[in-house]
């Protein structure tokens, strides 16, 4: 896993920011894009595309106040694109732009494929040359310039002698590194291969090193980049988790780790450990407000989850029957599922982490409750905290810290005085001989529950005032009838130290929440109790 | 893309209701079973593998009935171990489970790992080859035998003369097929294609063929089972999206289109179209009940969606310019999304489907709405019967057929008569000169307003009788504040012929699903009269 002597440095190419962007339903701000470059920054990503400062305010705005950070030797680079058709590059806005920004670096796209040429730029092919040309020398005066070959491989396949000129051309005006790009995603890895080699050999009279761009469409992006590397590629460029447009860019997470753990005569990252991967990827995931792919290969929570009973048999005797890889390298952790497939293999290798012993009647007990509450909807899965109570409810170990008497929502579109939607709860509870009764208000029923239910409780229980709700999520078990199905909440808890999952099921998406707040209040007691 | 006379077919074994029901959150009743086997075979699949009859009674039950059906040349095959240690082939309860499901071909998994067999099997290395031996030569009197190499290329490096042993136990007793499966999911593409190199030339004097098992551990099962294709594997295992265990399987989508439209010389599912690809894998994302992977290669929502400006301003001057092939060649479609990055290209491109027509001064009062909703967490990405009424609204063309007067909804956990969570909804509008006031109740508070609303239109709009509900969706937008946060509802209606999608959000459930649910119904009450 570490670099040796031998080993050749692949540098790590980052553009979340800006192709990752361009995914659908990605949008970052500008504090999230400062806080993903400073993570990438820290794991020893070598270069980070910020944006495109000629076309987004935000762009250039992140580039004034990264410069305030502390990167180490990470380089930050601005995107944009050759000059326009019949202007000097000296005034071409998008020149100024890329200088304005004041990075170590620049990324300049320019065409390829002849036809991108004269049909979408509506330029003659000597002029694109003198676009790319011109365009690199310029920048090469004020930073160190990378050359994006925009659609390489497709335009390689239409005119491989226009398509090595454009690459000379900014070989000649001073650019360190050409980037290939696969920018369609349709290229195969072979085809990856050839090119890339007779490409790095055209140019080996240069000072310059090959950089591979690929897309996902084909689902080879991973391949297409290693395929790349093995022929002298010695920059990667793609985005963390591989979001981005279509079907996204490269997912740096795997190629790091292929890279840095599978592939051999390698190193990465200068060599540091990869143990950061796993968070980095949340992270991204939770700042593009992104769902975690749960099977994302290396980093996903499912990644070294076992669910069949054989296989959680063999993992008990030996993990690398059935993992490729110790996934504390990644960072991330092996799972034992409980599920309908659970055999008693299953029930005992969480048996020894909840405390259940040798017990085997306790074990058939907790599988036939954790089968019957599947059956209505249940996954405990990611509800860690509901399946800490379960254990405890079917092992007698439960001692509930309050009655629920009754609650009530209302919610409507307006209050009395003004003309904003409104929720209010009322709760009535019992601790010990004492009842409570309470009423909050809240954005939204569940809101108003929680607010309502923990108000309640903060007499009996002050330790209650700790804890949040970080996150709220619905899912509607079986969608064949709308709004009548039955609906699965999942609630997300913290005390600041710990975050706790919990789950509630029904077809009353109150009830469902309710369930859910009551277990993670029920959890923090018992909890604050050990 | 249609077979030629010298293309190598490829024959695809699917093990979606197999091996992908290990999946984490899978779960396939009889019915789904049956109904996905039906799909496969009316697209061509040559091998499903319905189940492990030994471990499992709805699987014994599938190919009870799945007998009942015409699959025409498609094969169903069962799925077992090979016989235990100390017991005959044809006394060994899988054994027997297997020739009772009446299959035309069986599948038998074996081992390879010298390791398994000595420390998971707890089996001498002899007692193993026979084992493989002794269940594939029973097997055969049968039906066709697949043998599956557990951990083939695993074992391999572990011991490669064992490793070629255990094939040649299946060959000799008969097996047609010999599948070399990659269990862990790592191995590269190189290994993955030298090794079946080797393993096909050592069994060159038998007759059979090699298939391929990847799984996805690196993000590179698509590029693995093309390596082994390219090295003269004849059959691909995998499943529908990739679902399984961990990383999942190969995805066969990915690996049918490739082989189908990408590669020279291999046909694939009979040199059948491809058209149903993007159905089937959505039929087999709604039958398990997983959310779709929108940038899923070939068939994903995304896969063929254009955000950026000038992307898609390319993309009207020729399709090809980003896209790697016709998307309709898969079934699938070309999205423009409209989304913040949208330019005038992208507001243009919508433009005639929505007859906004050569307005610019509309077009950018579409855009600006666009851009507002949007900052406040709208994504028209899905909701387009939405985008629909924005426009109607941008354009002047918008008539609402009625006035919210008011709503209001009650949820408790008791109703007075019985103790089942209950919602009710009291709802007043206004239809011309006419005041409706009419409740209902409801699974949940959403489901009553629904309901509600519905029933006091139902006298001014019948029409409205015909639409229901068939999705509900929740996600919070911003999760950094719980259950305070902003609520993004999606809901999906269909009255049967069309379906579509509308959206809400406020920092309110029951406001965001109140506008969502009035989008849908104005929708249709505008479509009713075009």
């Amino acid at each position: 896993m570490s670099a040796t002597s031998s080993a050749q440095p692949v540098l790590i190419y980052d553009t979340t920011l800006r192709d990752g962007s361009q995914g659908e339903g990605v949008s970052f701000s500008l504090q999230d894009k400062l806080n993903i470059a400073i993570r990438l920054a820290e794991i020893g990503v070598e270069f980070i595309e910020g944006g495109y400062p000629l076309s987004n305010e935000k762009d250039v705005a992140f580039f004034e106040q990264i410069r305030k950070h502390d990167l180490g030797e990470t380089k930050v680079c601005a995107f944009g694109m050759t000059r326009r058709r019949s202007m000097k590059a000296e005034d071409d806005p998008g020149m100024k732009a890329l200088v304005a920004a004041q990075t170590p670096c620049c990324t300049l796209v320019g065409k390829t494929w002849d036809f991108h040429v004269t049909e979408v730029l509506r330029a003659t092919l000597d002029e694109n040359l003198d676009m790319i040309g011109e365009s690199a020398e310029f920048l090469a005066k004020h930073s160190e310039v990378i050359y994006d070959a925009e659609h390489f491989f497709d335009g390689y396949n239409a005119n491989p002698e226009y398509a090595l000129k454009t690459l000379k051309a900014a070989a000649e005006a001073g650019a360190k590194w050409l980037a290939l790009c696969d920018t369609n995603g349709g290229t195969l890895p072979e085809r990856i291969a050839e090119v890339t080699k007779i490409a790095k050999e055209a140019m080996a009279s240069y000072d310059l090193q090959i950089g591979i761009h690929c897309h996902n469409d084909c689902e080879l992006a991973v391949a297409n980049s290693l395929a790349a590397v093995d022929v002298g590629a010695t920059q990667v460029q793609g985005t963390i988790n591989g979001i981005g447009e279509r079907c996204g860019n490269v997912d740096l997470i795997a190629v790091i780790a292929n890279l840095g753990l599978k592939k051999q005569g390698y190193s990465v990252l200068g060599g540091r450990s990869l143990q950061q991967l796993t968070e980095l990827s949340r992270f991204v995931y939770e700042t593009a407000n992104l769902q975690w792919r749960n099977n994302q290969p290396f980093v996903g929570q499912s990644a070294f989850a076992h669910k069949g009973g054989m296989h959680v048999h063999a993992i008990n005797k030996a993990a690398s029957t059935y993992e490729h890889i110790d996934p504390a390298m990644v960072g991330n952790e092996r799972r034992i599922l409980v599920s309908e497939l659970s055999g008693r293999s299953n029930i005992e290798a969480i048996a020894g982490k909840y405390d259940v012993g040798d017990d085997k009647e306790l074990q058939n007990k907790i599988l036939a409750e954790v089968v019957r509450l599947e059956n209505r909807g249940y996954q405990f899965e990611s509800a860690t905290a509901s399946f800490d109570l379960l254990i405890r409810r079917v092992s007698g170990k439960f001692r509930p810290h309050f009655e629920t008497i009754k609650y009530r929502v209302v919610a409507g579109d307006r209050d009395v005085n003004n003309h904003v939607a409104f929720a209010e709860a009322i709760i009535k509870l019992q601790v010990g001989d004492t009842l409570w009764f309470d009423a909050a208000e809240g954005h939204g029923p569940v809101n108003a529950l929680d607010a309502g239910l923990r108000k309640a409780l903060s007499g009996a229980y002050p330790v209650l005032s700790e804890i949040s709700l970080i996150d709220y999520k619905v899912r509607v078990v079986d969608s064949g009838s709308g709004t009548a199905a039955s609906i699965r909440v999942n609630i997300e808890s913290t005390d600041g130290k710990e975050t706790w999952g919990t789950i509630g099921v029904s077809d009353n998406i109150i009830e469902a929440s309710w369930q859910a707040l009551v277990d993670s209040v029920e959890y923090k007691l018992h909890r604050s109790e050990a």
